[in-house]
């Protein structure tokens, strides 16, 4: 007897996931509705999107920004949602190009305004220039960090938003808490969370509504959703430290079930508010002298980066 | 040629221990020689001892405060030292006299004072008797905690200690660390570290001089200073959850050498002050009304348990 099927807690069809964290099985349909409402209780948890706001949702093409903008979607008309994409001009496996293809073809599909950076038109390089540059020493990865993170608060900027919305999920940021706790990087810790508010003009807030939402949660969600992302990985995505601490944060949880959302919602709430508040007597931020967009040093790191880039091209 | 025996990086003689976190193979001799030069590092990073100070350490019989005991010893006459145990009264596997007598007998071999607190004559109960009692739902680990944190407090004041040492090891210390973070318990992460000052009178601050030296380097020095521990582990000892974190732990520095110590000086050095900070403008410390000592409720955990245990005898 105890080996039939699964039945749905909700509706009693046969289910198609079991989530032992929530003591749950569910059918398909009820399992998307089951991460919309999740999605949804982060976003108020956290004071993520207030009635009205502009949201930006920051897609690549990959499955957990393609969740979260039809997850956003969802959510009603609450707030205003558009997207953007940045062709970072990766031409290997065509790597842009079909992030660029898969973004705008569901944006489409929804009717979410879909708007472009094209990294070579607006600023004179790509990505592939990053990594053929010998005056670039730190790995690609650290560098398409700093371009992303600047284009796209630019852009929203430029859009008048009042949060950039990304998708990293509770993987992501219970491995990056991990790190932050093992390197005792205060600056890191602070600047993690659900939210990094906007610490003056021309930068926006930027918000995580997966937060609380696993990767294998966003994967089973655009496969039921019927979603396909784009199927290349980034051509230079390597085997980081960063991957080898997501497996010591999986055998975690496989011992303690809950204790990703354990580690990042005990963070979020009680540790980063002592650690932001004595933080932010220290941190002031300035303008960078050559584009005006805030940095903490006189030239910011993108402006930086873009200099040496187009010096070596 | 590969396979040549080590020889000690010190020396030259054949290596006894390899240390690959430290990038050095020793002999034994200097293997004992470098944990006694890094307990004494660690006491002066953390300031854990000041000159002149009376140091009362905690003794079970176990490898780590064995060892502990050998090393305080060799640091010299910048200090005095002098030792405390206390019976218990574990019955089986005669635990507590076991412990008290492996205690006694290396502080005499050493000439450092010993003193004995025995928790049947001085209090009128034993950890027995706690175990049985029907009033006590907490684990008997539990409240075997609040009994030595409390005779060893209180025997410590009545010698006019500057402060209590304990054998928490490096492993104990990341682990639970490591827990305290999954649970953002703010209260338990400042109580933890390397030294709990001293938060007012009848309280003497405890430290930890092992806070950097793991498990595994204790076993090696007892072993190779002849030192024989008590052989029984304690008869209540359980698969606790702390043990499946120690796992968790170990495979931690196993991907990443170096983990546990980054862990628990970032800790230590960056993160335990700003919470220290916010917190103490938060704790208030009365005196508990049946013994004086300090608590933060009326009557103190202490006395609310050898009240439940009389009662029950």
């Amino acid at each position: 007897m105890s080996n039939r099927a699964k039945r749905c807690s909700w509706c009693g069809e046969l289910a198609s996931v079991k989530l032992p964290y929530a003591r749950l099985s569910l059918c398909s349909n009820h399992f998307l509705e089951y991460i919309e409402r999740r999605v949804k209780n982060t976003i108020k948890r956290y004071k993520l999107i207030r009635p009205g706001d502009r949201v930006v949702l920051s897609l690549s093409g990959g499955k957990d920004s393609l969740a979260l903008l039809h997850i956003l979607n969802s959510l009603g008309d609450d707030f205003e949602l558009c997207a953007l994409g940045v062709d970072l001009g990766i031409k290997k496996d065509e790597y842009s190009a079909r992030s660029i293809e898969v973004s705008e073809r569901y944006c489409r599909e929804l009717g979410v305004e879909f708007l472009k950076v094209d990294l070579e038109k607006d600023y004179g390089f790509t990505i592939d220039d990053v990594f053929s540059s010998r005056r670039i020493r730190r790995p690609v990865c650290s560098s398409c960090g700093v371009v992303k993170r600047y284009v796209t608060n630019r852009a929203a900027v430029e859009l008048g938003a009042d949060s950039l919305a990304t998708g990293h999920n509770l993987d992501d940021e219970s491995t990056v808490l991990l790190s932050n706790y093992l390197n005792a990087d205060i600056d890191l810790l602070v600047r993690s969370g659900p939210v990094l508010p906007s610490r003056g003009e021309r930068m926006v807030s930027r918000i995580k509504p997966l937060y609380e939402t696993s990767e294998w949660e966003t994967s089973m969600y655009v496969y039921y959703r019927g979603i396909q992302p784009v199927e290349q990985k980034c051509p230079y995505a390597l085997d980081t430290p960063i991957s080898r601490m997501k497996e010591i944060v999986n055998l975690l949880e496989e011992r303690r079930t809950g204790s990703k959302i354990a580690l990042v919602r005990g963070f979020a709430k009680k540790i980063k508010p002592i650690l932001a508040e004595h933080h932010s007597a220290l941190g002031e931020i300035g303008q960078c002298e050559e584009c005006g967009y805030p940095t903490s040093t006189s030239v910011c790191s993108f402006c930086r980066l873009r200099k040496r880039v187009l010096n070596s091209k």
